[in-house]
């Protein structure tokens, strides 16, 4: 008998990350590289969080607080939460994985969409649960849809507002509506790794309050994003302390590292920092939607850190075309990419080029 | 109806990680603190893993290499092996996650030992399988009886050689045999983390070279041991290329952070600090059992960095009032704990005080 795997990994194939930059300047003999394929903060991170990571540097040797008691601290200060409501993990990624290990069983129905952060439907195979897909409509999640969907079956909903890669939200009066018809055994997870960018008002801004009412949710958020600290892989969940206390379960004991957990803490309070990545990003948006409606292409609103948006041409074509020029970005289907908002600079050059090859 | 979570996971109990140094100072006043808990390496780490972390603040932003090309190429070259029987992990305890995501269901049944890393029970509860455990034999593992316990259901065999938290080892011969007698389709997971420091000359100190005869091995290592890089998360694992195309479909995209590739390339060729950290472990052991036997106390032979010992009273009271001098080590159960190595001052440090407690 020959070595097996199990059947519920059978159909699941390893994510296919970007090309690192190193990689197209070595492939294309390039000087300089844009790298707009993976929502990472153009101005890069916090300086007070490579001064943390300094002072830790004499202390590699040692095991991180496996309970990250500072940083569990910190958020729950930020946020006027408390520290027990609070599940630091190594990025969104690691949470997803231990939130299906959590609740997700043979049999259990998850309702996702089509077109969203890849995870929730690895995971959910992964655990042998069922999923019931229920596509975007216009780009944007189809709640009234999802409702529909629900089944006494059915043991947690995957939600990613605003949405990755689509960059579309949905409202504060369509969340409360449709965790109000959601019964309360059933799991919503409520993915907001992109809220610090939203600029609609109608947004739920403030989702923490939500938990009070709602003990099935659970939201998550990442320091891979406006934080601009994605190499050292940190997120956070907040969710009841019941729910926390059984993923605590899965967890592993020390699983998000030390440079990432001091890195975490200074980059939450550099308000500066944060303030300034909001406002090129939004720059940079209306910038793009300006260039857009003036080339005649066709982009999904975005309250996030990239844009979707219709080349009219084949996605992998334009893909190819932008990397030997030096620009990467994220080819999605059909004639649909995903670009990532640059710093001004950045933008330029990307839309320059793009005019170029679609001309 | 109120919220439920996995039957599986119901009796899993959350580590229990040894208390911070900083925490033991606050609580007792104190201004040095000695944690000989945790099986760190007393030297610190690499200086040129620091400087290699260093060099990468500036790349905080982008997401990791998801691949760890670099990472896996040093490891290869390193050990004469190929790339693609390589895979970084966040620590062995991703990797013993991962490995159970990959091969374990509901009415497997999976062998292992009573007194181990305890992840290997957490993981195989987790997905539902069926643990059978062999108890050690003299402290040590009970191969034999391991054999015995195989059955047309076994899916799997969880090692560690050497020991933790008993230090001891099995010799190359034990391993062959064993190997010999599991059928081929059952994977043996061979978790090497403190092989570094084995000192006996019938270890299987060149176990790569078995995975050519089988492939249904699979050997863990780690960089949080004698390599001093617990607090950044990053181990390896080899075998072969169809395992890890496998475990790779349940792999999240980003599991090693880009600082801790970095550190483990440095950390991986800095062949004289592996040295001093073999020395000064080696010449600490031995100055620990000349003592313990000066003092009687029965210990089990290590080819680790820490020993198990018998200190003839309860293990939580030694715990305590060692604590209350400053130094901290690890209560196992009844009269034993675990005491890892540190530097020839700690060591002293350590038995002054526990000559005091037990006298």
């Amino acid at each position: 008998m020959t070595i097996t795997f199990r059947e519920q990994i059978k159909d699941l194939t390893p994510y296919q990350p970007g090309k690192p930059i190193e990689d197209v300047k070595r492939e294309y003999g390039l000087n300089e590289v844009i790298k707009l394929a993976s929502n990472e903060n153009p101005l890069g991170s916090s300086p007070e969080a490579k001064k943390a990571i300094n002072s830790m540097l004499d202390q590699l040797n040692l095991y991180p607080d496996g309970n990250a008691t500072d940083l569990k601290e910190a958020i729950a200060k930020k946020f006027g939460i408390k520290p027990t409501q609070v599940q630091p993990s190594s990025g969104s990624d690691e949470m997803v994985d231990l939130v299906a290990k959590t609740f997700l069983n043979e049999g259990d129905e998850v309702i996702l969409t089509n077109l969203t952060f890849p995870r929730y439907m690895t995971t959910t195979k992964m655990m042998g649960a069922t999923p019931v897909v229920v596509p975007l409509k216009n780009f944007t999640y189809d709640l009234e849809g999802m409702k529909e969907a629900l089944s006494k079956k059915t043991r947690l909903v995957w939600l990613c507002n605003p949405n990755n890669p689509t960059g579309t939200m949905f409202t504060e009066a369509d969340l409360l509506d449709f965790l109000d018809t959601v019964p309360k055994h059933v799991i919503v997870v409520y993915d907001e790794a992109y809220n610090e960018y939203v600029t609609r008002e109608d947004y739920p801004h403030n989702s923490l309050k939500l938990l009070e009412k709602y003990p099935n949710l659970i939201i998550m958020r990442t320091f891979s994003k406006i934080y601009g600290l994605a190499a050292l892989r940190v997120g956070y969940t907040i969710a009841s302390e019941d729910i926390l206390m059984n993923i605590d379960k899965v967890r592993g004991p020390f699983n998000v590292n030390t440079l990432a957990q001091v890195a975490a803490i200074a980059a939450l309070n550099d308000e500066d920092f944060l303030q300034k990545s909001f406002e090129v990003n939004k720059e940079g948006k209306e910038y793009l939607y300006k260039v857009f409606g003036e080339m005649g292409l066709w982009y999904a609103p975005s309250e996030t850190n990239h844009i979707f948006f219709d080349t009219g041409k084949d996605c992998g074509e334009v893909f190819l075309e932008l990397q030997k020029r030096g620009i990467i970005i994220r080819p999605m289907y059909n004639t649909y990419v995903r670009v990532s908002i640059g710093t001004m600079e950045e933008n330029k050059k990307f839309i320059a080029n793009l005019k170029e090859i679609l001309s």
